[in-house]
């Protein structure tokens, strides 16, 4: 990075959000971006140079190995060959095998308690007849889910009382990688721990994250995660054990149920996540930036966050900017997508110095826009 | 903004460091960027699409203006008549009155002092008799330069005595555009003020700026300016009466000379300036969000400091980016250009909640970079 004659480049599998932010936090460290989509309006392109091909045209992939220093995820469920197959040919972050236990709910899961983080009862489940034993086991209410592949809450089936059992199997049943039986977890609150780590096994995690979902979606966070005690240093070192198994680089988050005041491990997204959005403003280094930083070999950037932050998921249409965009220390982050149902399209980080100030912000937003559903549960606690 | 199907499009004219962090803070906003410069290796190109064209090449010009929503400037001396021809296809800010008048040294400080900002004394000069008149009037020590396209401190003489004369005139007399004879002024500090307008009359500035120049080149800036008391208000005022009186929109520098505690008028910049690249990570909004916003007829956003900022700038090539990248709150901005003698390849962001937290960093930065010349000025103040 000194007086060079060339800039690293760093590739990008998948082309949406997560890349284009990735793209917009490497170009002030001086690293060119080049993203792989197989959409030509994939809106990492509106930022950074990208190449249309798909996870098995190789030939392409060849090429695009050829003229990146590091390649990275936007979107985790690249097929694990093709994962492992870049591998041989340049440097990938997170290296395929954490990718590979993060893409399985089931190995995901049994690594979690390996390391010393409970979760929800499990039982995997192939056949009808596991599944009757599955529910045995772990009981009603439980959540049938899919091994791999799920995202937003896709691929999941609530079991209420044992007669559902026909119905998720029916859903479900016929899905080729496998499912798992979770129990269902009256939780008290969700939080998530975003870490990085390099690869010299430095090792940071940010302020914990307090998060609600509509519909399986991501719809508000909070951070730092109001009153967390002793489970900020709990959710750090549980988040270091599991890098340093996976010998993790780059950010990852770790999806938390807090339970009797407990943490259980619900699922590991291994790339920046949704839930680190607020980080971009909201923190000295954001999740981007210092996932770059990662897989570069650079120094981590500070973890602090500066005062508090809420942010908005837009999901399916961006409501009007102008709130947003009015409200003091208020950051409007547009995807650049076209509007469709369910999809992520933008978010907004609204900052403040201390809780009750961000509070009025938030509600202030949440009025103009009629969003006061989605906000509701963050004003509770703030 | 609102459930678009389509996104707004600025065009840049003008391919490098200013476009690039234009484009980048222009992203988040959903808002895509065209540049055009004649340099295929334009650095605004990693981020943005860029097309080739010069200023004369009205074919390509056509093309790009059916492509943008709004054009703005990377470079201030984009020649009037392009701005003209530009203005009548496409809405073109700042106006190109106003760019007209900040592209003459002689139009500026005739409009400052219209505006009640006293400016050096200064007299027009075409002739090599002028010349001895301007002397006789403004005495020495002062500096000829050339009217137009002067930058970075080009284009200018410093006469010391007045048997320097025939050596300034050897040097710039022959320039086309007209010379102006401005005094010296031995001033106590260099200041600048950051402002922004819309194209509703919204007017903003942020904190004053103050600046050290080497060579004639900005080498640090620290914000907010130290003690500045009534001179931000003073500055403020007559930014915006500047702006009113020139039907400005986007944003502007002023810069300033205080000498006897009063503000002088050095000249303006008509686009995001060099001394406000703190605002990046040290105001809540930047100066290049705050452009986009105001060429684009969108709210701006609040222009306070979050703590204090200061700013290296790195000329002709870049150091070592590890003792900023391991900085808290350290910020690295590689403009992802070649090295080239005096040319402006990057910069550094440098935060802290208060002075002396600053000077800590910014004397352990200029240490390990052996930059203790240009962080001594700063570090005096703070
Ligand atoms: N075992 C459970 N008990 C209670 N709630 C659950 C359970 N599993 C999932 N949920 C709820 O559903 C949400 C989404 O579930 P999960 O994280 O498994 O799905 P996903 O499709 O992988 O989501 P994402 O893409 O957001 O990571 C959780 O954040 C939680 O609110
Ligand atoms: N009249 C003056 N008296 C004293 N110093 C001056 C004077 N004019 C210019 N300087 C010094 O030279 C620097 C650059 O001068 P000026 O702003 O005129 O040049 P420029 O080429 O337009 O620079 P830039 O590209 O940085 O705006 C000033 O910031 C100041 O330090």
């Amino acid at each position: 990075m000194s007086t060079r004659q060339t800039q690293s480049v760093l590739g990008i599998l998948g082309g949406g959000q997560l890349a284009r932010m990735l793209a917009i936090a490497a170009a002030p460290l001086g690293v060119k971006t080049l993203v792989v989509d197989s959409a030509a309006d994939a809106c990492a392109g509106q930022v950074a140079p990208l190449r249309l091909a798909d996870w098995t045209d190789f030939a392409a992939l060849e090429k695009f190995a050829a003229e990146v220093d590091v390649v990275t995820f936007d979107f985790e469920n690249v097929p694990a060959d093709t994962a492992h197959w870049l591998a041989e040919r340049v440097a990938v972050f997170p290296n395929p095998r954490a990718l590979a236990v993060a893409q399985d709910r089931l190995a995901e899961k049994t690594l979690f308690r390996e390391c010393g983080l409970q979760t929800p009862a499990f039982e995997a489940v192939d056949t009808r007849e596991d599944l009757e034993r599955a529910l045995a086991k772990v009981g009603v209410p439980s959540i049938l889910k899919t091994r791999r592949l799920g995202y937003d809450g896709k691929g999941q089936f609530r079991i209420k009382q044992r007669s559902d059992a026909d119905a998720a199997w029916e859903t479900l049943g016929a899905n080729a990688h496998g499912l798992i039986l979770e129990a269902f977890v009256p939780f008290e609150r969700e939080l998530s721990v975003l870490a990085v780590r390099t690869r010299h096994g430095d090792f940071r995690v940010w302020p914990l994250t307090q998060n609600w979902h509509t519909d399986g979606v991501l719809s508000m966070s909070l951070a730092p995660a109001p009153e967390v005690g002793a489970l900020q240093a709990r959710a750090a070192a549980l988040a270091r054990t599991l890098a340093e198994q996976l010998d993790y680089v780059g950010v990852f988050a770790l999806e938390l149920f807090v339970k009797d005041g407990e943490l259980l491990g619900n699922e590991m997204a291994p790339r920046v996540h949704n839930s680190g959005h607020w980080t971009i403003e909201g923190a000295i280094t954001s999740q981007f930036e210092n996932h770059v930083r990662a897989v570069l070999g650079l120094p981590l950037g500070d973890t602090s966050a500066r005062g508090c932050s809420a942010m908005f998921n837009w999901i399916g249409e961006l409501p009007d900017a102008t709130p947003v965009l009015n409200s003091v220390d208020g950051h409007w982050h547009d995807y650049g997508k076209q509007s469709r149902p369910g999809r992520k399209v933008g978010h907004a980080n609204v900052c403040a110095q201390d809780a009750k100030t961000l509070a009025a912000r938030v509600a202030e937003i949440a009025r103009a826009l009629q969003r006061q559903d989605q906000a509701a549960p963050a004003l509770q606690v703030l």
